[in-house]
């Protein structure tokens, strides 16, 4: 037996363990569950004889689960992952119960399991291993927080009030994994967001439509603002938008052309009935910001008919930034264009931020996890990604700590984050492992610095 | 005691031997209280001796009441009525019971007694004191379906069926009243309707927004497509769709100068918060066509957000018509706009249609209606509306039956007809009746041919 089988085989042995861990239902827009979970974290750590636990709640929102290993080594690796998950609704949609882990056709299935409990528990088996077989090859630390899927408010203040017992030489974030191909993804930022709300309200009553010779219309305002944001061609039309873009790396612009994109595959998938709107949606999904309708409501709504004017109109919308966007900035560039195109009743409300970050893929780290990866996941079978679409508050770690920010898990393509049968396949969780164990060891070399 | 006293004591007197009709919940729209309530009508007009009291369903839907009464005049009324109310709900917002005819301050409430039982009820009590005090001055006849509130569906094929049944000198329409500033109107029209959704599906399901970079958007196809059919002015930008409007006559265009119109009241009572969008509103009542949003309904409309593509978008619509505009025709050029506009996956759902009509104000018939109501009313009191923004198959009976349409009733701008705690006002009623009596006793007159 090879060392990775060896470490194959523990991982599936010790999987059992850590399953109570899925069992908590830790539902942070519920607060249900926070301190149950927080006491689970930190005894896992506690087991693996951590030199520190601790709670932190100096900042507000659920606790922060710290802990951090001193191995005397010159590297120093941070850990970002969160211990809650997403409400399991729609409940009839689970085809086993979502907080009772359960292994179906080599795939595990629990809320949470992929996004981001899972990712945690293959962590803390890696560290397991190492323990019992010649100890750990670098200091680690560990940011667990228990905010994340509401929109983690409170991590901003607690990175810089905590700043120095934070430091380190990179920082694996919680999660990634395989894509579509099945090709492993070594992933070194996530765009930005902003999501929002367009509300216009035109009057204190429904009115019948006999009256809309004169009166005006809430959803004639809305449509009309929302027409004048972008043109035809998905091409945003509000000043300012695009100024504050940083230009992409050589690197990047080469792992874009590297990056896999299979359009027959996605097109099956979703039934798309439209054309691509990007003649290059490979490179789109990385370097195009987007303004999003996520959602529209206005009137009747119902079954047959209702002939009135609707008093009020609402839009839900989200951003995807790129670095150098600022959240709040480009909420404000909307409401100032509504308000240049005669749509200042048309108000924009703020939902929630997250800045884009990406990190230098010739970062010694970021090309280290590249070809460790090669070595686990096979030659040709591994992929650099410059920016994810997907969201999280890793700018506030990068900007105060000023270290490269690193993508990887056990997920895959099919592993339905935050969707009902959440699953990742165990086969990928023990390759998770052994591919952990050996970019710690190899961090540990002179060679990285 | 003068006659008109004598007749408004009667009308109260009489009214609870009526009453059981508003007890009938006849709701077309769930198929309820057809039969018991065809058996109410038709007993009524057994009771004043009618000839003819036939029940006919030969063209489908519910059964139409015809009665006639033969006075060997030369003058024959139609009297188009309908027996069939809208749905209640919503049931919490009353503050009676609505199929317990209710009068509290001079007003009587219950569903249906202003839209349209109570207004067959003075109607059939005009008749009952005509009966009584020397008989009726004009032949009659009356046509009352059971079908107006779920679109009259059979009526026009009725009216076809039975032409020489229905052969008449002038047609007294449902329903009228007084208006905002308590003037009775002679109303001479209705503009028409015609009913449709707009439907686009861009994918088979809804998508994470991640993807927006490059995946069309149902929401954005949907605004994009509504905005290109209307500019800021609200100015229809259809081709073809103001070309069959048949321009309005000189009384009519005098008319609307002397319609009542309080600009401050309507802001006040919808709190509107917009400016009117015509200069004229008064006159854009009358000869503008509309195009409405009624509703509009797109991905995650709920609580917080969701960041999703949605894969579909539904808008309601409705568009009011003037004569000459035909409802399917203006379908099918919606149709071929949003074609030419580059939205041919944008797809119109005809939902029903109802043509425009007016008659010449300059009709003895109309004249007449209004010379008599100025005795009733009051000088000064009453004014010629040429057309109303509601809707009704009146278009049939003008096209097969070549007379003029006139809508007169005991409603009043509180009446609230298809709303909760529907009403009349009392005395409004008992005027109708002392107004209906004179009117037809005038139409005997020789003058009017």
């Amino acid at each position: 037996m090879t060392e990775h089988e060896a470490i194959e085989q523990f991982a599936l042995d010790y999987l059992p363990s850590l399953e109570d861990y899925l069992r908590i239902p830790t539902i942070s827009a519920q607060n249900k569950g926070i301190r149950k979970t927080v006491d689970w974290v930190k005894k896992a750590f506690s087991d693996l004889d951590a030199e520190t636990v601790e709670e932190w709640h100096d900042q507000g929102g659920n606790p922060i689960v710290f802990a951090e290993f001193k191995e005397n080594s010159d590297q120093t690796i941070l850990f970002y992952n969160h211990y809650d998950v997403q409400p399991p609704e729609p409940l009839a949609e689970w085809r086993t119960e979502p907080f009772e882990p359960t292994i179906v056709n080599g795939k595990l299935f629990a809320r949470g399991v992929a996004d981001d409990k899972g990712e945690l528990m293959y962590r803390l088996t890696a560290l397991r291993w190492m323990k019992d077989h010649g100890g750990f090859p670098v200091n680690m630390k560990f940011f667990v927080e228990g905010g994340e899927e509401v929109g983690s408010p409170h991590v901003g203040e607690y990175v810089k009030a905590h700043r120095d017992e934070l430091t380190a030489d990179a920082c694996i974030w919680e999660t990634g994994g395989k894509n579509e191909a099945d090709h492993f993804q070594v992933i070194a930022g996530l765009k930005g967001i902003v999501s929002f709300d367009l509300h216009v309200k035109t009057a204190d009553a429904d009115i019948h439509s006999s009256l809309a010779a004169y009166i005006d219309n809430a959803a004639w305002r809305l449509v009309r603002a929302l027409s004048s944001l972008t043109d035809e061609q998905n091409h945003i039309l509000i000043d300012g938008f695009y100024d504050d873009i940083e230009p992409l790396d050589m690197a990047s612009q080469a792992a874009i052309d590297e990056m896999d994109f299979d359009a027959d595959a996605i097109r099956k998938t979703y039934g798309l009935k439209r054309p691509f709107t990007s003649a290059d949606p490979k490179r789109a999904v990385v370097t195009a910001p987007t303004l999003t309708i996520n959602g529209l409501s206005a009137g009747y709504e119902g079954e047959g008919l209702k002939t009135i004017i609707p008093k009020e109109a609402l839009a839900k919308l989200d951003c995807r930034l790129l670095p150098g966007q600022d959240p709040r900035r480009i909420a404000s560039l909307i409401q100032a264009q509504l308000d240049k195109n005669g749509y200042s009743d048309v108000h924009l409300h703020y939902n929630l931020g997250e800045d884009a970050f990406h990190s230098d893929l010739n970062d010694p780290h970021l090309k280290l996890a590249k070809s460790v990866a090669e070595e686990v996941y096979g030659t040709g079978q591994v992929r650099f990604v410059p920016m994810m679409p997907g969201g999280g508050p890793a700018k506030h770690f990068v900007d105060a700590l000023n270290l490269p920010v690193i993508l990887i898990g056990v997920n895959y393509a099919g592993s339905g984050p935050h969707a009902p049968n959440e699953n990742i396949r165990l086969h990928d969780y023990q390759q998770g492992v052994d591919y952990l164990i050996q970019l710690l060891n190899a961090y540990a070399r002179p060679s990285v610095n």
